[in-house]
């Protein structure tokens, strides 16, 4: 019976329909459609996959946290880590167990943790944060307070080995006799989709979406949107 | 600046409206809406982050894969593991940074590994994990071959410790000066939504969905069908 993620597993049962790839493309294309990650790292012998959010400048990933946070702590000191990204993107129903599956898009990064404590890369870095969901709205903001930079700790990973998976396709089943099989079988596709925004009324006015915050439109695909808002912050920093 | 799903961070950034809890009740909810986790384990002084399919009974989560596998070969042995399952449910954009943040729901599980090699065993599990996503579903497959039953190993983690994390509501800047910056400011739902099903026009002929298939209508939330998928497994066991 199929279903997991784990990479020796899928390439064996479905040589041809997996694909693991090093190519930095891939693994951009998969990282930059995400906002959220788990991080992979141990704590005195325990491990921890911790979800985040992050971010990626050429190589680089990037997260933040409370300076005293436990993760954001341990990491502060280098520490060999994994950070693992990972969309489902449909469940496929086979006549059999082991053709019953998945549909995802997945890469696990591997580095090693260094902290930003200098002020002015961590206000730059935290902008990226915010740029890279909404091209320029870090600009629009109120200015990060000095004692908010003191309080948290960037950290960032240069990637040293990464691998991305993609599963996709529909049912296969291992023989001809499994396809006589009398079941319902097929593929439900599924997506992160954006819902409809709520506008907070306590400001003083109320204001029209800019363009970068329109975007996010009702019922889009959020993969979609965010690789999109990334690839726009990249050419506006001319990368 | 929010955003990190760091435990330290988000309880003492906005106290009130984080939700830490050690309740059976908040967990399974969690754990039971969703069908991926990410593995958290250490190879050779590496650790991991590994997405991968679950399911629960009672307080013992349970994966499977290849055994020949990296994760599952690692995992067979006694290993402390961290299971980690998050949702990501809106984005909210303050007027400041340290306002803007997500909105989630996250579990994290650990416990130590324990390998199932009996056959019997590793059945019935597999056709929980069938079941729990399509209730019944696995008395309607071809039955698994010894083969396949032989190729696989289950892994089970008694859950010895858990923590649910909640962070729900809208903006909440930091100052009432904060309130009157001029953007627009408000919370933008995400959802992990179901899409129109596709019959594999492979098999000999053509069913209609059975009534736990069908259960997954196109736009309906992923989160709601598995929590009720769940709930219906958990009835006909008399859990």
């Amino acid at each position: 019976m199929s279903g997991s993620f784990e990479v020796t597993e899928l390439s064996r049962l479905s040589r041809k329909r997996e694909r693991g790839s090093h190519e930095r493309s891939n693994i951009y294309a998969i990282l930059d459609c995400s906002l959220v990650c788990h991080i992979g790292y141990v704590v005195d012998g325990q491990a921890f996959a911790t979800p985040t959010l992050f971010w990626r400048d050429e190589d680089v990933l990037f997260w933040h946290g409370s300076s005293k946070s436990r993760m954001i702590r341990a990491l502060s000191a280098a520490q060999r880590v994994c950070v693992t990204v990972s969309h489902l993107d449909a469940l496929n129903l086979g006549r059999s167990g082991i053709a019953s599956s998945v549909q995802y898009r997945s890469v696990m990064a591997f580095g090693t943790t260094q902290p930003i404590t200098d002020a002015a890369e961590k206000r730059l870095q935290m902008s990226r944060l915010i740029d890279r969901q909404f091209p320029g709205r870090s600009t629009e903001l109120r200015p990060i307070h000095d004692h908010e930079v003191d309080q948290i700790t960037v950290i960032r990973m240069p990637i040293e080995e990464a691998t991305a998976k993609t599963k996709a396709g529909g049912v296969v089943e291992r023989s001809e006799a499994d396809y006589q099989v009398a079941t319902w079988a097929g593929v439900i596709p599924i997506v992160q989709t954006i819902g409809t925004a709520v506008p907070d009324d306590r400001g003083v006015a109320h204001f029209q979406k800019p363009a970068n915050v329109a975007s996010y439109g009702e019922g889009q695909r959020l993969d979609t949107v965010l690789a999109a808002s990334n690839s726009t912050l990249a050419g506006s920093t001319e990368r």
